[in-house]
């Protein structure tokens, strides 16, 4: 799955990736990837909601994916974050 | 599904719901259901990578599901938030 069709949420309005979402899908895109990780896991799921039932009831959560990366910090101490892949596909 | 066999992960510390899970798997259960919505979706991801990393490696996210629940606020304009629902099952 290259980068082309990904989008990496972090601690912008949510309404920003939403835009970038359906942006894709309108460019032609069949499946976007949202990718996220830490405390913006949750708002990675707002912005798949938003998409499918606001602006493209014709595309739904086709694959989920969870896991876990290692962060090296500043302090030299690497920690364990959470991530998570939602793949949207048009039906 | 039943709730016998979910966790509603909410603003406690991680590692309680960790603990509830594994305690179900050694119940017995053959699935677990970790369930959140809002802020707390993160933590619900960080509880499944943290059973199934540190503490049971014989178990797998089976199936990630998310939606969207409208929620009445007090002040009576109903809220939607995203939730997820995390089936840990043991392979």
């Amino acid at each position: 799955m290259s980068d082309e069709n990904s989008i990496f949420v972090g601690s912008k309005p949510v309404m920003n990736y939403v835009l970038a979402c359906i942006t894709l899908f309108h460019n032609g895109k069949d499946e976007v990837v949202i990718k996220a990780r830490g405390r913006s896991i949750s708002r990675a799921v707002d912005v798949a909601e938003i998409v499918r039932n606001r602006f493209m009831s014709d595309v739904y959560p086709k694959e989920i994916r969870i896991g876990t990366e290692t962060i090296n910090t500043e302090s030299g101490n690497p920690i364990n974050v959470s991530t998570i892949e939602i793949v949207l596909a048009k039906k």
